[in-house]
């Protein structure tokens, strides 16, 4: 089935081959066919279809794709968040209170929050995802929560490495051990991406070379967490080896950003994390100076960053980091797509998939210009039209 | 009709004769009669109704009282948005811009507008706000905004003082004569408030006591936009008038403070202006830790704060502003209704307006611990559901 989008008063193409970044065409339309983009122009010249949505001279942009997710958990740290906020002392566990909830909750139960979740991002135009493992920590917990999210995206990462669990707390190499050993094996045929969360109190340089050398040899490709929450030698690291992706780059050295800038890894950042956590915001404007590419994801998680909003993480990234509402709307969804290592998603151009967002506003500049609002009228994926949708209908292949 | 609101996990009630101030109950249920709330309890003994909502455990908390935005406009200003976000230099008039597209619109372009905000607002759980004039500066254009707003809301405010037209950019004192005479004539019987805008730049204390002298002589209560951008007589002078709200208060001394707690004036936060114009926030722990009262608002309007979200002024005001999400939630509903004199809205007691909102949710902290997600599941205001509802219902009462 064949559909025109027609009376687009801002189309954001992210074409490649545009003069501008986003590829923005105005009064234009756009066709649908099965699942890809068949034709995009102006809406003068637009092809028949059908069916037929119009725009009503509202923007369209490519659906978001959010590449730094942790769906798989159960519980909420809400009491935590209250007491960091207040300037309180907390003397809970922090990823480890999700650990536990997470290792009691049934397999139905942990796929519920992320089937919750999942839709939550739809509505909020996420049209494709990534979705990290981590809270499990044990062979079987981590296999079952990639075996979960495997449900709802294929771009699934396993991050055994995310944090020493306790009952490892003396044996942090037996840890290592396990997560290269057994645990990757039980982990890797529901995985796609390696991640180990290299900061000091988590994982050191060795440990993570040790854990992505492992994954890339059961077939994993490798992506990190890094220089979160000082300076650190994970950029470097994801650089020298090529990695897609290093998530976070809050401190960064003059020679970080170089090494970023020559490798072509996509730094991804997070502002939903200094936004929760009260911390200074990564310079987005430094890296985009520097030729970086970046990426802006939601890091969705219950801990640090409990934001499923990409147009919340568009407007901080406007408002905190540097950015120019272009240039956030471009790391939501082409940075995040590389990010990932896609070519099919990220960009409205003929043969990607058809994966777009219809806002409740004119142009893209209203996703800062109007934060907290929520502008996302109609989502589709894949040319199906996923929100609004009938409740219930299960997300699949976001 | 009565409704049984049940199973509600965390129910805000805002009873003044609760020990916290939210007065929070668990485990609660609520009954509706007709527009008011007829019960409150514990769940396990609510009385029989004519329809029942299972809450599921999810939180109800009073619907959000905006007690100052700026809805009644033409056009938008994205491109001033973008420069300012950017540090570039933007030539255009500003306010003087709102005010030329305004004067151009039709009554049914403008009502359209005002309609489209109040049921997004609506939509995020706004279920009293107060509208503004301010973008007509003409003795016609005032009153048919003023008419306009009536049509959304009690809750109008007359504010011919928001900024001196160009066309009396050499004689600002003939302008105050217009809005003390001929415009006030006009806008008064479409206006429960009067206002101005106490600033270097727009208007001095000497024009804010004529005007507020003139509005109190024509019926209309005074309210103050003062010392957002710098320190100013404003706050004071609403303290010294015993004004119900003083609304921005970005800049206090230590005596502007003391005058606000020895007066009872609310002041009024509105951090989505200081989100969007880069500007430092106000203190809100300074003042409540004095015992001010404080509310929270959107402010929204188009030039400098075009939010129109209160979740997102609460996430702002936890972040930002020292609060608590007990204090920017209480703020952001018994703040407002404070703010704007009103005690049939702003708590769920028997006795109040059934303004009420189910969120998507367990608790309120987590309006600002899920910042930018819309958590607001259903509305009702007066009793009746408004959100989610069929399109094109028109929104009154609100
Ligand atoms: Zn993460
Ligand atoms: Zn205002």
């Amino acid at each position: 089935m064949s559909v025109l989008v027609t009376n687009i008063g801002e189309l954001v193409t992210n074409d490649p081959e545009a003069d501008d970044p986003l590829g923005v065409r105005t009064d234009a339309a756009l066709v649908m066919d099965g699942d890809v983009i068949a034709w995009v122009g102006p809406a003068t010249g637009a092809p028949a279809a059908d069916e037929r949505v119009d725009a009503s001279g509202a923007a369209v942009i490519p659906g978001f794709v959010d590449s730094h997710s942790h769906l798989v958990f159960a519980g909420d740290r809400a009491e935590e968040f209250r007491a960091r906020m207040a300037g309180e002392s907390y003397a809970a566990g922090g990823i480890r209170t999700t650990v536990a909830a997470t290792r009691a909750a049934t397999d139905d139960e942990l796929a519920a929050t992320v089937q919750r979740l999942v839709a939550e991002m739809r509505s909020q135009g996420t049209t494709s995802v990534e979705i990290k493992s981590g809270y499990g920590l044990t062979v079987d917990d981590e296999a079952r929560s990639l075996r979960i999210a495997r449900g709802f995206t294929d771009d699934t990462t396993f991050l055994g490495a995310h944090v020493v669990p306790s009952e490892f707390a003396d044996d942090p190499a037996g840890y290592v051990d396990l997560v290269t050993g057994p645990m990757l094996a039980a982990a890797a045929p529901h995985a796609r991406w390696i991640d180990v969360f290299c900061e000091t109190g988590a994982f050191d340089e060795d440990q993570a070379r040790a854990v992505l050398a492992a994954g890339a040899a059961a077939g994993l490709k490798g992506r990190l967490h890094a220089n979160q929450l000082g300076p650190g030698p994970g950029v470097a690291l994801a650089a020298e080896l090529g990695l897609a992706a290093v998530d976070h780059c809050t401190y960064l050295t003059d020679a970080d950003v170089t090494a970023l800038r020559d490798s072509g890894t996509v730094a991804t950042l997070l502002p939903g994390v200094e936004f929760s956590t009260r911390q200074p915001f990564p310079d987005a404007r430094r890296l985009l100076d520097a030729g970086v590419r970046v990426a802006l994801a939601s890091d969705c998680n219950p801990g640090s960053s409990y934001t499923s909003s990409l147009p919340f993480c568009i407007a901080l990234a406007v408002r905190e980091m540097g950015m120019t509402p272009a240039e956030a709307v471009h790391a939501a969804t082409a940075g995040g797509a590389a990010a990932l290592g896609r070519d099919d998603v990220g960009a409205l151009v003929p043969g990607r998939r058809a994966d777009l967002v219809l806002l409740d506003a004119p142009a893209h500049v209203h996703l800062a210009y109007r934060p907290g609002v929520p502008l996302v009228r109609q989502v589709w994926v894949g040319g199906e039209q996923v929100h609004p949708t009938s409740a219930g209908a299960a997300p699949r292949g976001c």
